[in-house]
This record gives C-alpha cells, structure tokens and sequence, in this order.
C-alpha cells in the first residue's frame, strides 16, 4: 500500500507520438510504468493523459525530473504537473453549520483511508468547532457579519496562505468566494452541491426538488469557479426518492451522497487523477 | 395473472374517518381488498387513496356501483375514478423518426407485457409506418408544415377521438401541443423527456449534457401539461457516463433509459397507479 | 417532527374485511390514521398491516388499549404489536475491530438522525472502546478465547438484561451466536454482512468477490436467525466495480455501501416498519 | 463514426518498457493511437493492453502487419490479437422461447447501435422463427429430445463452421454446452444468465430470489466455459424490488436488466474491448 510513485499529468494539443514519447522517456530513465491513462477531446484538440511510475529503480527524481523532462515538455507544448507520492497534500476544510461531510471527512483521514495532512479547518459558525478539536486539529472561527465579508475573506486567505495550502474543500460552506480567492486556488477548491447539477443551482436545492417533485435526488462534487455551481463537475451520484418523502427525508437521504460524492472528489484530487479540459473534467480512476 | 379487479382512485380533503369509510363500504358489498394505498400531502391537506377489490364476490358492478357510492363520495368531497379490469384502455401512439421508444412499447404489447389496446399511432415523418404496420397497426402520416400547425393538430385530433383513445403516450414525438389539445386529456398524456427534469428542458438534452460535462445521465417520463416539460414527473432513471463518451454514445446509453422509464410509466398509467396532486404525482406501485 | 403516534402492526390469516375492521376500530375512538400499509402474501395467506395513529385525539393510550383491541385482535387471529413513539427504543451495538458502521451509527445518534437510547456498546476487542466513550457510552470489553465462548455469552446476554435492551446491532461483530441468544431477540438482532447476499455468504466475502471478478458489489443487512447470513434480509445495496479495483478498493468501496445499508435497517426497525414472514420481510417504507 | 481503426489486444508476462516499446512500435510506422488502455495484474503478474490506431496515415495493413509485428511479440512473449475495423465480426444467436434478448438484440443490429453481420439464428424451438426471419436473418430449428442431445449439438456445429461465425451469444438458450462446444469457441461464446451471479446459478434464479426475499436482483453476461454459470463475468446489473413484487413481477423487470446487460457484453467483444485473464474480465471501456 505503501508504494513509492510518481503522479505525471500533461495535456498539450493532441498530435501523433505522444505516448511512445512520453512513454520512452520514462523508460530510458528506467522507470517502471503502474498505470498510464489518456484521453483526447476531440473537439478540443486537446490530448491528456495520466502516468503513475513506481520510483524504484526510476533515475530520476523531485531534484533532477524537470531539467530532463523540460526538452519533451516543451517540445509538445505541455502543460505538465508530477506529484511524488511521499509529499503530503495539505487540505484545508471550510464549513458553516452542517457537520456531516465534516465528519466524514474526519473519519477518513483518521483511519487512513485519506491521505492528506488538515493544518486547519475554518468556519463562519462555532458549531463544528468541538468536531474539529477532538480530532486534533486547529478550528478558526471566521464569522460574517453584513458588512465584513471581504474582509473576513482576506483573514481566510491569510490562514490558508500561512498554512501552506495545496487544496481547500467546501463541505457545505454556503458562500460564494470572491473572484481573487478563486483564481488564487484554480482547481483547487471542491465543492459539494446537494442536487444533480444542473438542476437546483443555487440555495435550498432539496426544498425545489420537493416542490418540483422529482422522482430521484443528486448531489455534485466540482471545482469551484467564478460563475455559481457551474465548475466543472468531478463526481455525481443520485438516489430514489417517492411522494412519501418529505423535505425533510430528501436532506437525510441526501447527506449520504453528499458525504459519498465529496469524499470521492477529494480521493480522487489527492491522488491526482483528475484534469481539467474546458470547464469539464477528465477522471482517470 | 387474469383476476378480475377494480381499481378505485380517490383524492379528497384529508379528515378522519376515511380509509374506514371507503374500507367499511367495500367490507358491505362484499368486496375482498386485494391492495389499499393511500397517502396525504400535509402541504395541501390532501388525502389520496388507491383500493384495488376483487370482483369474485363483490355486489357491486359496472351498472350500479356510482349509485351506491355517490353518497359517500359526496360527504367527502371526493374526486375519484373506477376502473374495471376487464375494460381494456385504448392507447394511441404519436412518434416522429425516432424508433426505440415505439419498438419498446410495441414488443411489450405485443407479448402481454403491456395491457391496451393500439387503436393507432401516428407520426409527423413516416419513418415508423412500417414499424406500426408490421404490429398490425394503423399508421397515420400526418405530417408538419411551416404552415399547417394546428389544421396538422386538428387532424390529430379527430383521430384520436374517433378511436374513442383513453390516453395518449408521445414516443419522442418532439411537437409541442397547443392548450386545448393538451386540456382535451387532462392527465392522460404521458411524454419522455431525455434528460434528468428539469436539469437540460427543451430540445436537445443529450448535448447540453455533453457541453455541461455531467457524470450521470437520465430519462424522465412525465404527463404534459401546458409549460413544457414541466408537467407532473411519473418515473426517472439515471445512469453513469464519463469523459470518454462523446454525445452519440450518451443517446446510445440514453435510449435504454428511455425506454425504461416511458414503459414504466405506461404500465403505471394502464393500471391505474397514479393520481396527481397539485403537479406531483402519487404513485402507488 | 415530534408529533406524537402510535405504530401498529398486525399478522393474521388473510380473509375478508380486516382492513374495515381495524380502521373502523381506530375510528371508533376518534383516532387520526397518518399512514396505513397492508400486504398479503398469497402463498403464505397471511395478511399483514401497519397503521401509524396520531395521539392528539385518539381516546386510547398504552393503559387502555389492549383491553379495548384484544377482542378484535382474538377474533382474526392476529400476532399483533403497537409502539408508543413517547417510549424509545434501547439498542445496544456490539463490535469486533472495524470502526466505520459503529462510527456511522453514532454520529446519526448525536445529530438526532437516529431515536433511540444506546445504554451500551460491547466489543471482543477493546479497539472501539475510545469511539465508543468519546460519544459517552458505555463500552464492555468481553473478549473471546480459544474456551470461553459460551461464558463470554452468558456474560453479554446478563448485560443487555440488565440493560433492559430492545434489539442489538452487529455493527461488524463477526462472531456467531448461540440458538439461545438468537432465540432471546427474534427478530430483534440485526446484521450487516459485507456482501450481496445469498453471494458470498460467510467470511471474506470481498476477497471472493475479488476472486470470482464480479462487476458489482453489495451489502446486506438482515435479522439474524440460527443459519449463518441466512435471516430475512432487510435492506440491501450494491455498486459497480472494475477491474482496477484491489481487494483494499472493494473493502474501501464497500464501507460506504455498510453504513447506508444497516443504518437503513436500523432506521426501518426503530419505527416499527419492517414485519416478517417466513423469512422474509416486508418494510413498510 | 465511420473511422477505420485496427483494435490491438495484448497480453505478456508484466516487464519494463512495453507501453514505450509497444506505443514507439506505432509511431515508426506512423500510426496514430486514438486510445491506449492498459492493466497490469499484480496476482498475475500479467501485463494487459488495448490500443485503437487510427488506418488514417499507418503504414501498417492487414497484409503486412504480423511480420513487422512478430519480433516485438517475441520479445514480449505476448498473445495477442489485431482486429481490422473494416472486417464486420459475424455473429450467430442460438435461443430458446424467451424473446425480449433476442428482439433487443436485433433491433440494435436494424439500427446499426451493433456492428456485426448475423449469418444464423437457431433454437430449440420454433417460437422464435417468425422473429428471426422478420428480420430477414435464417432461422434453424434444432430440437432437443431425450435422445439427441450429442448429434444436436453436433449439427449446431456444423452450421455455425459453415456460417464461418466469430463468437455465438446465447440470448437465453438455456442448454449447457459440451466441453468440446466449449473449447471450439475460446472466450466467444456469451451468455447471459438472470442473476447477479455467483447468486442463483443454475435454473429458476428468479424463483429463488423470490424465495430467498432478496430486495435487488440482477443479470450477469459472461464467457461460457466448462463450469456452469461461472465463466468470466463481462457485465452485471441490479435493480432493486420489494415484497409487491411477484415472481411474475421479477421475471418482467429482470428481462429489462437482462435485455442491456447482455447487449453491452455483445458491444463490447464486438468493439475488442475484453480480455480475459485467468476466469476474470479486463473491460477497457
């Protein structure tokens, strides 16, 4: 479980002979290749793609890869990222009142099934606060108030940015981040939404699927992006519902894909198989 | 499988002493209770009841049950509707050029899945003549001009009530009905929509999905009303899609749900499993 | 939400007119019916029947009731079981080392989700101990040898006497008890087994699931009886899986599909809406 | 749609260096890779992979191929198999009297959703004759009497030799096959048996989810070998049912699982995307 390896995501524009490019140059290196996605969008024109190498026996490493590397990178006009799997991804959790995703979130860190290091969780309510410290980690209470919210965004940015944050996770924060906030985290910041987006965007998404009367609820894990719930979506789930279900039954019901559908974002962020292509996501799982 | 039954729907003002009455009158006549369902809706005080009654024994018929009931149903306010199993439902199809939905339907008539009659079907393109043919069934090309809309719709219209049609089902018939269409069938219209309602309404639902980079799919089926496609929903279903599905395979993947969900809403509808409350269906399945 | 009613539910000998005579009983006295489900199973011939009964109004009470019922109750045979909602359910959970369905259970406890009393928690291994006292709960740490299985029964079973317990959860307790434990709570002990049942009963069902390369998972909640993972089953879900998965994937997969799935029957068992027939449930949902 | 592709399968003994060696084989020859898939088993130490290349610009054919090719494989100790897109895979249906696998299957086949040519259709009924011939394909009766099960098989046989089929799906023909049936089609001959198997293998799966009272059942496609209902599982679908529901009730709804679950094994063998690896399925869809 405890395998060395490195995580190489690249898009660049799609032509013949990336793979064998790519591919040759880890094995030149000597680097045996576990898993090796990709994918082209052809509309785009956009080729992606996912490569974890085991780093033992692998030449190069965090100090020597992109001085290698850089010649074909540029070559093929890549955007490229790579993840040595023994850095720790650090994640900051903001929450408001509901605990449940907070919870969850906990659970899977304490028991290993995450691996990320929380420096921080902040709220602009105090009632997490107890949840946060009995599992050991630091709680700010950021309130907001009608005439502080930029101000309180500024003193959460500050945290983050003090904290060294690689991804910050919304489990359900209920409010809208400012645009500097956002382009200073691009996909880096998820979400939950608790409907199948694109349906109930926006507030109190179970009370509008029970006036609507839809037969099955969603939840929607995505990376924020300036325009509300519409960033590209990573992970979606739904579940029946009948007439006998009030409001009440589709938010219990709800949570557990909330806390599914978040989680499996996070997992899926942390162990770097996602890639963003034009407002929509490609997941290599 | 042949039992003869009636099916009893009620919806009236919720009070106490119901389910007593209607139970109390049906134990009177004789009548054994094969199913009893029944649901209030706290938001509009609204009590809803299905009764399905063997007919081997019970006094009342055809002939003389409203005379019998009327007192009852009159102290209560009720509306409500009987149906007698061994009166067969007329069913009229309207396609365009799409198949799935009517070769569905017609496999599931044709082998006692589905118990109508097809008095007919018909198209505005005559691509499915040979489809309804080879069933046996009349086929009407009625087809759509910049300038025939409702001179089209009044066609239709005589058809469908020479054949004396109890309801009607739209398989991908992808025209908007005018209100007085729509009102001469007051929940008795039962359209599928592709796409998880109200996520993706209107025309071309499969490729909004795409554009919007969604990770599940879905098909609702719904009865029409006069806004479109925001009638009373009767089934959904979902299904996972993903980054390597281009739009023909999410309508390649939608079609079987399509078909799922249409049917089903179908067989709801045959056997009177389904009352409407305030644009929410109740559905007793 | 805190409306006060009364559950009953009834199996008798299916005949004619029993659905009258009890909601004219609860007439009788003024009561309100909220919800009332019936079933007949045809091949056993048994009726079965559950009615939620509002209090306000209703002229009897847990002093009264039986008196006033047992004449009716005699005369269509009936096995027969009212729950009073002001009274609450007390359910111990016994585990073994695996932390997440005791986790989930708790924390659906904490946040009210869940109504019932929890006076103990009892484990054969002390690894839950600190989950467990950390929600305020008593844990009992009775742990099994090589000889003292039966004592270690007897031990437990004085406990959750003394406990005055109502029903007991194995929450991943993966110990089997004696006929005569089995016997003290008929359909009173409800487990989760980590697979979808009748597939993969016994131990490691994952690891078999991996072996035999299904491409769905599940999980199954039932009332245990005296064969093993052969008890009526209650709840159950599945997902899909792939190739890619690992043993360690489907075992992480399947934590999520655990907690919904027991905390579903536990949910179902708290408000009276499951009732058994030979084997077999039904859930009054 | 129509793009000329060639489907490349391997497998080889696990190594360093075969996605470069394998992807450099394509781009000397001026091959563009549309989709690479890979996957390594670890139990096995078994190294898997699918490529999709573009004819478009290959300087590669059907003719010239396998001696450019060979060394490499050598090298690799591989198998491995080249579909050539432009070569329609011919398909035979053996049946029995249950039609919904078969007319699903054909309606497919009349739209174009699957991609083959049908030489044969044959039963050991007449029932489905009229179907099989409506469609224009040529249907054979083999009828099976106590006596003639060896020299029955025997001229199924010949007919499918002669037809010169590539795979046989069985859509509900309910006769177990001989070994030496068996073994003339190697991971081409699909079944779909109506269970979420290893549940309910063997005959009347759907009696015995009845009596079990199971709440979700399923449908299995999968290579048939020698053991019954234990080849490799190429797909599996569940839907969820409850105590209304009948035997009758659970053969309908599982005809609409069966119907897609076995379609989606056709599609996929027919699109080269399965390989079999000791009893299990590689599915690179």
């Amino acid at each position: 479980m405890a395998q060395k390896t490195a995580q190489l995501l690249i898009s660049c524009p799609d032509t013949r002979g990336i793979i064998a490019a790519v591919t040759g140059f880890v094995a030149q290196h000597n680097g045996n290749i576990l898993e090796a996605d990709q994918h082209t969008d052809p509309q785009q024109g956009e080729f992606l793609m996912r490569l974890e190498v085991e780093l033992d026996g692998f030449q190069l490493n965090q100090e020597n890869f992109e001085s290698k590397w850089s010649t074909l990178a540029k070559q093929y006009d890549m955007r490229w990222h790579i993840h040595w799997s023994n850095v720790t991804k650090r994640m900051a959790i903001l929450v408001s009142k509901e605990s449940h995703c907070l919870s969850d979130l906990l659970w899977r860190w304490k028991t290993g099934e995450l691996h990320v290091d929380i420096p921080l969780i902040a709220g602009n309510h105090e009632s997490l606060k107890e949840t946060a410290q009995s599992a050991g980690i630091t709680f700010h209470h950021l309130p907001i108030t009608p005439t502080n919210k930029s101000a309180q965004e500024s003193q959460l940015r500050d945290l983050l940015d003090r904290a060294s944050v690689d991804f910050v996770v919304l489990a359900r924060y209920m409010q809208i981040l400012s645009p500097s906030f956002v382009a200073a985290y691009p996909e880096r910041i998820i979400n939950i939404h608790h409907s199948f987006l694109p349906a109930f965007a926006g507030p109190k998404p179970y009370h509008h699927a029970f006036e609507r009367g839809v037969k099955i609820i969603g939840a929607t894990s995505h990376y924020v992006t300036n325009e509300l719930d519409a960033g590209p979506i990573i992970a979606q789930s739904t579940m029946p519902v009948d007439h006998r279900d009030t409001v009440d039954d589709l938010i219990r019901k709800g949570r557990d894909l909330e806390k599914v559908v978040l989680s499996t974002a996070v997992r899926l962020h942390t162990q770097d198989k996602i890639l963003v292509c034009k407002n929509k996501t490609v997941v290599f799982d």
